[in-house]
C-alpha cells in the first residue's frame, strides 16, 4: 500500500507541470549518446510520446555529426573543422543530406511511433521551413554551412493540428535554393522562437552547465550566463549552447534547460518533477 | 538519481493509462469518508483535477446521507428507512433538495475549483437531466423517493465541453415537475449509461468485493457477480452497489469500479496503475 | 375581425423591440411577490420563455430573503439586519446556501422548463462565476456578506450558447474559497455590467421610483436620480435599487429598469410595448 | 391596464406558434389586392419582417396577371386564356418577364427592405431554381407556359443562410434554356415542398373555401377536399388553388391555407392566433 | 508534336496570372456587341465560366441602352439624351426597370448557366446592393438618373460563398426607396471599388485608349490618362470610362482595363497572356 | 491577332479538363529522364505548379534508381537484380534510404517550392503512411524489399489540407518497424487507391504500350491489357507499369495514364488537351 501511496505522490506532483504545459510547445535538441544508445532512445521515444498524450506538442530537432562523419569515413572523404563546425564542400553536403535527412531523420520518426505516437519528417526544405544565410566564422567562409534567416512555421503548424509530432533535420535551404548544414541547436533555438515555445530543451552528454568549482548549477539567469562566459567559466562547445539558450529566451521562450541526455527518462524528469535535472536558464 | 528514476518510472506506467482514457467519460460516485475527512477530500480533487488535465472527461455523482441524517436531527426531523433508501415525506425532500443541492454539491464544486480545475453543480432539475418515476419497495410506497425513467445528457455535454467538470445533486424530477430524492449510486449508473461512459468508479468505505472466505476479489465478471449475489456473500448494502455496476456494464460501460474511498488518491491509483485498487467489475 | 386587428396590432406593436433585443442578454432580477404568488409565477416563466423563443438571451438572477427568513426561523436561529443586510454568521449562511442554491434556485429552474424552455442553476462558484470580497457598512463587519469583487462570466456562455437559460442564486466566494451572502439586486446589476447586457429588469413590490409628489417616475437620468437621492425623494430600500441601476448603466448597460412584479407579464408589457411599466433609467 | 394585460395576452397567446416556427420555411403565395392596395402592400411587409425577426424563414412567391394584362394593353398586344391560364407567345413572354422579374419583383423586394429586413429577388433562372415542361392543357399547346418539373432549391438556402428573404419571380426554364410562363400559385406549391416548408399559405381575394351553404371552411382534410371537388361545391380558380395545396401537403408540407389576403395582418393573425383566418388544409 | 508543346507554352503562360487571381474578384463591365452577338456572347460565357473553375470571382454588371431604346420605340415613347445619359421619366424608367431587370439581366444568367456555372441575377435592390442620390449634369436635373452613393456588398458576398456568379443589373434606389438609372460603367467602378477587386475591366466597342496618333495605348498611368483628357485627346464617351477607371484605380482597385468586347474571348485573353488587349490602367 | 484568339482556343480547350479536376487527387510517379534532364525537371515543377493552382490536388511519387545505382558504386558495394527488383540487403537498404529519402525527395520538394508552390516531403515511415510486407519473387526472398499492405492516408491529407504538394519517397515498414524498399511504380498505384485519386499518372521513358505492330495504343481497357500480356505483346519493364495501372483501376481509380516523361509539359498535355499523350487504361 505504501508503494501505491508513493507512486500516486508522483502522479500528483507531476500535476501542475501538466497544467501548465498543456497546449504549450516544447522545442527539444535530440542529439549525442540519447542518440545512440539502444535504452536511452527507447527512453527518449516514451518520454516524447507520454508529453504528446499529456497535452504538450513536442517538436524534435536532431543532430548528427557522429553519423555523419562515420558515412565520410566510409566513403574515404575527409572533413576539417572551424570552431566546432564541419567545412561543408558540395560533396559533403550531399553525404549530411543523406545521413540527416534520409537515414536517421526517419529512424527517429519510427521510433516514436512505435512509441505509440504518429510523427513525421521535415527538413528545412519542407514548406519553406527554414530559410539560411551562408555562415562565414572570423571571415572565414565553410562553404554549405548556414545561419538560420527565417522560419516559415506554417508546415508545423500543419502536422501538430493533425496531431503528428514533427521531427526535424536541422538542413536549411538559402534563397537561391541551395542546401545547407545547420548546427542542429541553433536550429531548435531559432524553431523555439518563432513557433513561441515555452521550453527549449537541448539533451547534452553533460549534466549541464557548471560553475568555477566545477558544480553543477542548477538555475542561472541570462545575466549571470553571460558573466561566467566572460570569465570562461563556461568554455568551448557549452558556449554555442548557452548562447543558442539566451537566444531563445531573448526571443520569447520562457525557459531553456541544458540537460544530461545519457539520463533515462531525462526529459520527463525535467519536465513533471520539482527539482528538474540539468540547468536551467531563465531571464 | 535513483529516486528520480523511480517517479519517472510511475509516469511511464501510467502512459498506457492515459492514452486508453484521452477524451474518454468516467463517471465517479462520491461519497462516505472521501467525503468529510479533510484530507480524503483534498486527495479526491487533485486525482480528479489531475484526471481533468490528462485528457479525461470526469463526471461526479455525489451522495450526503450522512449530512441530510444531520440537518433532519437538528430540525427535530424523524425519518424511516425501508431497504436502505429514506422514506421521504415532503418535508424531508425540502431538506434533502437544500443539503444535497444546496451545501453539498456547491462545497464539491469549490474543492474542485480550488484544487484548479473549473467545475458546476447541476441537479436533475437542470436541463431537465434525470427523470424519475416514483419508486415503490415491495409494493410500499417510500414517499419522494424516485428511480430513473430517462437522463437528457445534453446539459452535461454543454458543461463539459466548455471544460467544466459536472458536479451532480442525485434529485430527480418526475413527469409532473415534482421533485425526488434518487439513490446515488444509481444515478451514477444510469449516468454512466446515458454517458456511454468508459468506466463508472463507486467510492465507498470498504476496500471492495469479498469472497465468502472474506478475502478482496480482484476482478468479477458479470455472471460471478451474479452468483455470489444468489449465494448470498454479497449482502445487504453491496448488493445495490454491484446490481448497479451490473446494470451499468449491461449499457454498455466497459468497466466498473468498486473501490476503497478511505485511501487517499484511491481514484488515481485505480486509474493509473497497473494493479489497480478494490474490485473491478467487466462482462 | 375587429378583435384580430387589434391582436395584430399588439404584435406589430412588438416588432421594432423584438428587432432591438434579437440576442442581447436582458439580466432580470426576480425576487418579492412575483417569486411567491403562484399566477405570478406561472406569469413570470411564460415572459422568460416568450423571450427566449423570440432571439433574447435572457439571464435571471434571483433573491430569496423571505424564504431564508421563513427557514431560520423554523430552526430557532435569529438575525440581525444593519441598513437592510443580515448579520451573516456561519451557521446563518448554511441555512443561506441551502435556501438559495438548494430549494429556490432548483425551484425557478424547474418553472422556466414546464414553461418549455431548458435552464440551468449556478450560484458564484460554478465555474468561479461571483469572486466577493467581505462587505462592511460603516466599518461594521457583517459577517459573511459579500460585495462582487468580479465577475466571470464563461460559464453563463457556456449555457446560454447551449440553449439553456441560467437562473443565478446570489452566493459568492472570496479569495480564500468562502461563501458569502450577495445582495441579489447588487449580483445582478453585477451580471448585466460583465456580460454587457442590453437591459437590467429590477422586478420590485413597488410600481417604480416616485417623485416627491409621489407620482410615478416613467424616466429618470442619472443625474436626475442622483438628485432625488441626495434630496431624500428616494429613500430606504429603494435606494440601493437604484444605486444599482446607475452601477449598470456606468458599466455600458443601456438602460435598467425598476418595474412592478406584482403585475402579470410585468417583463414581457416592459420590454414589448411603447409605454413600458415603471421606471426606466438610462445614462 | 386592462389594456396592457390584453396586450400581453396577445403576445402570449403567440408564443407557442412561435415556438412551433422557429427555424421553420413557410413560403408565401403573394398577390391579388395585397399587391395593389397600399394599406395591404404595408401590412403584408410588416408581416414578413416581424416572420422573420422572429425566427421563422419566409420565402415570397408572387404573381402578376394584372400587371401583365395592363402592359400588354399598353402595347397593343392581345392574349387568349384556356383554363385561366394565358397562351403566351413570344413577345408575350417578353413582357411576363420583363414584368414580373423586372418591375413587381424588384418592388416587393424594397417593399420588404423598407420594412426593415433583407430581402433579395430571384427567378426560375437564378442558380437553375425552377426547371419546367411545356405545359399542355387538353392536349392544347399554350406556348411558353410551363409546368415545374425540378426544383434546385440551392439558390434559396444560399440567400436565406445569409439573413436574406427570397421573393420569386414564377419564371421557369426548359431543358433547353428557354424561359417559360409558370402559374404563381403552382410555383409556390413546388417551393414548399422542396423547401421542407412547415407551412404553404396562399394569399387570395376571397375568405376561403366555402361549404354548399357558402359557408366559410375552417378546416378541410385533404379527402374532404377532393370529396368537395369532385362535388363541384370548389369550382373554377378554387380548384388549381386546392389542388395546390392537396400536392404540398403531399409532398410533405404540414399544414396548408388558403386565406383572405384583402384582410390587414393577415398572414400574421393566420400564424399566431389560436383561430386563424381562411381555410386550412391538411392530410 | 510542335502543336501540343505549343499548346502548353499556352497553359504555362497562364500560369502566373492564374496565380495572381485565384480567390481575386474580377468586376467585368458587359455590354455593346459582346451583349449582342451570338458569337461573342458565347464566347463571353466560356470566358466567364473559365475563370470561375480556375478560382477567380467574377462579378458581372451589364448595361442595356440600345435594348431600352428599342422597347421605348415600340411603345412609341420619346426620350432626351444630355452629355450621354437618358433623361428618365417615371414612365422611362418602368421600361428601364423592366428591360434591365427583366429581360436583360436574365438572359446573361441562363447565358453563364449554360456555360457551365451558376449564376444569379442582382438588381441595386436586392439586398440593398446600390443606394444613389439624384444626379444633376451641369445643375440641370435628368430625372431617375442616379449616381452611386454607397455600395452593401454583403448580398455579393452571399452569393459567390455560395458559388454563383453574380450578374447585376444597374439599378439603384435613393434614401426613399425610389428606383434609379445608374450608368453601367459608373455601377461596375463603384463595385469595383466597394468589393476590393483586384481588376475592373470595361468591355466595350473600341480597341482601347487611342493617342493623339490614333494609336492604341496599351498602358497608361492616371496621371498620363488626366493629362490626355485634358489635351481633349481622350474624347466624348471615352471620357467618362476612363475616369470611372481613374476612380476604381484611387479606390484601389489594382488594375483597370478598357478592351475591344469585338474579340472573341477578350476578357480571357487580357486576363491571361502576356500581351493583353486593349488599355490597361494603373496608377 | 490569329495568334491570340489560337491561345484563347487552348485556354478554352482545357476549360472541361480543368472543371473536372477541381478538388480531385492525380498521383503522379516521377522518375527517368524526367527526373534528371534539368529542362524537364523545369517543365514536371510548371506542369505540377499549374495543376495546384487550378484547384487539382498533386501527389508526387518517385523513384531514383539509377542515383541509388550510382551511390552503390561510389562506395563500392555491388547488387543483384531479380526480375528487376534490386536484391536488397541492410547495407544496401541504408544507401536506399538516404539517396531516396536525403537527396532525391527533398531536391524535388526544392524544385516544386522553387516553382511557386509549397510542398513537403514523406516516406512510408511519416505517419505510418507506407504498411509493407517482405516480398518474395517466385519463392526467393530479395531481402528488403517490401509490398504495400496498407496504406495510411492521413499524413497526406494532413498536408494537402494545408496546401502542401506532398512528395513521397517508395520507402516503406514492416510490422515490426523495419524499413524495406518499394517499387516506385507499385507505391504510386498503391496510394492512388488508397486516396481514391482520380487519375494515375506514370511518368516513363518510352511512348507508351504499343501494339503488336510496334504503333502506339492511345487507348486500352484493362481486359485488353490483359489479353496483350497474355500474348507477350506487352513484355519486360512495361509488364510491371500495366499491372500497376490495373490494379489502382480495380481498386477505383477512374483512369491510369502511361506517358512519355522525356516529353515537356508532359503532364499538363496528357490533362489538359482532347488528345492526350502516351496511353490511356480504362476499365
Amino acid at each position: 500500500m505504501k508503494a501505491l501511496i508513493d507512486k500516486a505522490e508522483v502522479l500528483i506532483e507531476a500535476l501542475p507541470y501538466i497544467r501548465r504545459f498543456v497546449n504549450k510547445t516544447v522545442v527539444i535538441k535530440y542529439g549525442g549518446s540519447a542518440m545512440i544508445d539502444d535504452t536511452l532512445r527507447a527512453s527518449f521515444a516514451v518520454d516524447v510520446v507520454l508529453l504528446k498524450y499529456i497535452g504538450v506538442r513536442p517538436v524534435i530537432v536532431h543532430g548528427g555529426g557522429p553519423q555523419i562523419g562515420a558515412m565520410l569515413d566510409r566513403m574515404g572523404k575527409k572533413t576539417e573543422f572551424v570552431d566546432g563546425l564541419r567545412v561543408t564542400d558540395d560533396e559533403t553536403m550531399e553525404v549530411v543530406s543523406m545521413v540527416l535527412g534520409g537515414t536517421i531523420n526517419q529512424s527517429i520518426v519510427e521510433l516514436i511511433q512505435r512509441g505509440g505516437a504518429r510523427a513525421t519528417g521535415l527538413t528545412g526544405h519542407d514548406g519553406g521551413l527554414l530559410r539560411v544565410r551562408r555562415k562565414t566564422v572570423n571571415g572565414r567562409d565553410l562553404g554549405r554551412v548556414g545561419e538560420v534567416e527565417s522560419v516559415d512555421p506554417r508546415v508545423i503548424a500543419s502536422v501538430t493540428d493533425a496531431g503528428l509530432i514533427p521531427v526535424i533535420a536541422p538542413i536549411g535551404v538559402d534563397a537561391n535554393g541551395i542546401t545547407h548544414n545547420v548546427n542542429a541547436d541553433e536550429a531548435a533555438g531559432s524553431l523555439a522562437r518563432a513557433l513561441g515555445a515555452e521550453k527549449l530543451i537541448l539533451l547534452t552528454d553533460v549534466e549541464g552547465v557548471r560553475d568555477s568549482q566545477g558544480e553543477l548549477i542548477r538555475e542561472l539567469s541570462v545575466s549571470e550566463a553571460r558573466k561566467l562566459i566572460a570569465e570562461s567559466v563556461i568554455q568551448d562547445g557549452m558556449i554555442p549552447k548557452v548562447e543558442c539558450c539566451i537566444s531563445a529566451l531573448d526571443g520569447g521562450v520562457s525557459r531553456a534547460h541544458i540537460i544530461d541526455g545519457r539520463l533515462v527518462h531525462a526529459i520527463l524528469l525535467e519536465i513533471f518533477t520539482d527539482g528538474g535535472v540539468g540547468t536551467l536558464l531563465s531571464l
